[in-house]
């Protein structure tokens, strides 16, 4: 995000301004409008609907917003060629040197809260055309935690007159943890109160009824979809009760609805400090420590209305971010034995899962380094990139402000990578966009290629900082509570949410940055 | 909105502006930002959900949103007591020097498209505590032309495969004009065509079939209320299909969606254009003609989400506009027989109708003028205010930076206004905030008092400019078509649209203003 500065000036200034507020104030704002302006702000002309300009393609955001306008390619190779262009060898897995499992974990978490391609329900008749259409309320409102929907949340609500304790979400205790309750009775059918939830997505697929059994009753339907997510609800879960705990017992007046409400509001700013200041700052390639300073974005032109676009529902499918198999309390999972399975979780306990999560290094993001199980994902998204009508590779670089690549040579050093390409499109144009995405080299200090490092600045930005909750009237401590307030000023890691809800953190490593990675 | 300058001095920067465009686009940035700057920018924390800020309040659009937070009055007379400050003393009916009629029916059709509280549904069994909450989309969308929903809009346009015309909406014609279809059959039921319309609203008080024969299908439920409502849909009806016609012809490769689309987006820029340029000059206190420059909202700070308010939902009853009798084609109608009867329109033909309205003069807004019909609903506004806990009257002055009133006599240099006011509220803090809106003197060259123009100026200027219409991608030639481009640029008044729709519009007088005002 900085170019032409010297490595070692960088790092000076970012060690100045982990000591001085006001230039770290400075820094941080040139940083965010720089990463934001390389492109152009919302509110997007276009989206899925139409391939122009309409009422409809400006406000009805069940449809995807897009970036660059529909553009109807020929000459695309088949499918199948491209298969092999992510495929991992077999014993050939790489590693990323930068991240821990816990990276890709809490990518899919915040994604599956906010990029919500709408799929289709084959048995109501639905077809693969509903992937032009999403489902998301395109803010960063915790929705796997809370719902998508009041009458969800609701669910998920543990009324005072049940518990006599107020604004807390439903949980159960197992071996003295706190985790959400059960989804299904024992013989598989799903508890009443829980009927309004979105139904795990792809269920179907996992008839056994001891994994079913172990499905928590989340706001998600993706967060039951392997165990480090549901991994992350559960931390984000227990933080909401014991908030609303610490809130009812400063505020004895306040009703149920209140306390909950001002827990909801602190959990949600949490998240959005980790997202900015944990997870941000790893995909960075430079080593300052950006501030979630909501005052940058108060009165900045890139302040306009979320909109998730059909670019960033492919955009952040970092399959091979997934290592084969990741070892859970010392027994290695196979990718496939993860999928909807909480056991892993359960036996662990949450201390545990993140410490595993913390000391097990990702796979390198990029070509042929995706396990087995999850190729038939990755050829969803080549099919849903030219369902969209998705513009070439090439027409992105340009849109961000890098350069257009003129031969195949142009988009990686790899020489494998760049024969791959060159044998399967007639021209370096022609490139998909989710190829080109993970055909490009990772950049120096960053587990990402530039112009995906680009793209998910420039909307983690624009589309975290202008959350209503950090608006210029609203973020004080009123809407927060005193002790919400404080919790909010004290948080910059998932490392501090744990350590104060589960005990036995100790000096344990919980990052998503490995302990031996250094700046370069 | 400009002070300490004086009169002359302002009419000649106006002059000037008019004839000078960097100027012009100078000082209406200037005033545009001045006007808005009065108060807080968006997002509102508050809305009518809860009285303290939640995730439902800065996102359920259900519920309106709140400019000051809620305040729990007591104190406060009984409404029986309030109806004597409304009622209009009979024979004594004061008019308003500067508007015509055409004034507050262009007001009533621009706040029943945006402002729109939701009214109990009692057979269903709702309260009156539903008026806490309103059935706004939060845009400028036309949707008393076009529906609310993307079903209704589906069932107001005439398919290609019916009338082998592309991207029309249904009409019929009468008399050679062009009218709505009606929404009715003979025996009073609805067509079926029509069922996903709303229904128009407190049709149930209008039991009458002769009526109800004559009611439109028109997109929005109180689109039929009075005929002069009625008269300016009616008006954009035609200019949809006119402007849907010469797109046709200009792009003979479009189809039916595209040509519906791009005049949609045409209709509804002309109407915002004649919001700011012919409505807003109106009601401003200031010779200087605003032009709609969408660049001066693009980068602006104030550029938020709009959402409408429980305040804007009361600031814009404006039934002391309304004069006891209109005269419709040369035959006296008491307002009373107005109400869902547009026989009126019909007899008159839309010349006519234009003409008549803009050659009667409006009554003079302000305390005991209002009709006798109407005078239950000031009552229900009163209410409804006090429902939603509506900040008092003196709160909402120092809210936009005005003085707040220490005593009764702040408020009005009407003595008969202080007299009431001092009789019938125990202190000046306690003026109900709708009261207290009318209480006070019209300004000088408006035709609105002081604390309601500051506050109309503030949201029509901030929740117009922002239309996504008029961002900075969109609002150029590909959006709307060359023709639809340059319809807009000729474009500043209802005459403008008028004379291109309907032929012996000659010289005739078409003006929210009437012909005998001037400037003091």
């Amino acid at each position: 995000m900085i170019s032409n500065i010297p490595n070692f000036l960088i790092r000076s200034i970012a060690v100045a301004a982990d000591n001085l507020p006001w230039l770290n104030r400075k820094v941080t704002a040139a940083l965010i409008n720089r990463t934001i302006n390389v492109c152009r702000h919302r509110p997007h002309p276009w989206s899925t609907v139409h391939d122009y300009v309409s009422w409809t393609s400006l406000t009805d955001q069940r449809w995807s917003a897009r970036h660059l306008p529909a553009k109807q390619m020929t000459n695309l190779p088949d499918l199948k060629q491209l298969i092999e262009f992510f495929k991992r060898p077999l014993g050939q897995q790489r590693l990323c040197s930068k991240s821990t499992c816990l990276f890709p974990a809490f990518a899919q978490y915040l994604t599956d809260g906010f990029i919500r391609t709408r799929m289709p329900n084959a048995s109501a008749g639905e077809t693969e055309d509903m992937r032009r259409q999403n489902t998301s309320n395109h803010q960063i409102d915790l929705c796997p935690l809370y719902g998508r929907l009041p009458e969800q949340t609701c669910a998920l609500r543990l009324k005072k007159e049940v518990s006599g304790e107020r604004g807390r979400l439903k949980s159960q205790f197992i071996s003295g943890e706190e985790y959400a309750p059960f989804l299904f009775y024992d013989d598989g059918t799903i508890k009443e109160d829980f009927s309004v939830l979105d139904e795990p997505l792809g269920l179907d697929n996992f008839p056994d009824l001891e994994l079913r059994a172990r499905i928590f009753a989340f706001g998600g339907d993706r967060a039951n979809s392997v165990p480090q997510v549901a991994m992350i609800n559960t931390l984000f879960l227990r933080e909401h009760n014991r908030l609303a705990g610490e809130i009812e017992r400063s505020h004895t007046d306040w009703d149920d609805e209140r306390v909950f409400q001002t827990a909801r509001n602190t959990v949600i700013v949490l998240f959005i400090k980790i997202v900015i200041e944990e997870y941000i700052h790893h995909i960075s390639s430079s080593p300052f420590h950006i501030r979630a300073d909501p005052s940058v974005a108060w009165d900045a032109p890139w302040n306009k209305p979320n909109w998730v676009t059909t670019e960033f529902s492919l955009l952040y499918r970092w399959h091979s971010l997934i290592p084969d198999t990741i070892t859970w309390n010392d027994k290695p999972y196979p990718v496939g034995m993860t999928l909807m399975n909480n056991r892993p979780l359960l036996d662990a306990g949450l201390v545990r899962a993140f410490s595993d999560m913390s000391s097990q290094r990702a796979g390198h993001l990029g070509a042929f380094n995706t396990a087995e199980t999850l190729l038939q994902i990755e050829m969803l998204a080549i099919k849903q990139g030219r369902l969209c009508h998705v513009a070439p590779y090439s027409d992105y670089r340009s849109y961000v402000s890098l350069s257009r690549p003129k031969d195949f040579t142009d988009i990686s050093k790899d020489q494998k990578v760049v024969d791959f390409l060159r044998d399967t499109y007639k021209s370096v144009d022609d490139v998909d966009f989710y190829v080109g995405l993970f055909a490009e080299d990772t950049v120096d200090n960053s587990p990402l290629p530039l112009l995906m490092l680009r793209m998910v600045a420039v909307d983690a930005f624009s589309q975290a900082l202008n959350n209503p909750l950090l608006s210029k009237s609203v973020f004080n401590s009123t809407t927060f509570s005193e002790v919400g307030w404080k919790t909010i000023n004290s948080t910059s890691s998932l490392r501090d949410v744990l350590a104060r809800n589960s005990p036995g953190v100790g000096d344990k490593q919980i990052s998503m940055t490995a302990s031996s990675w250094k700046y370069r």
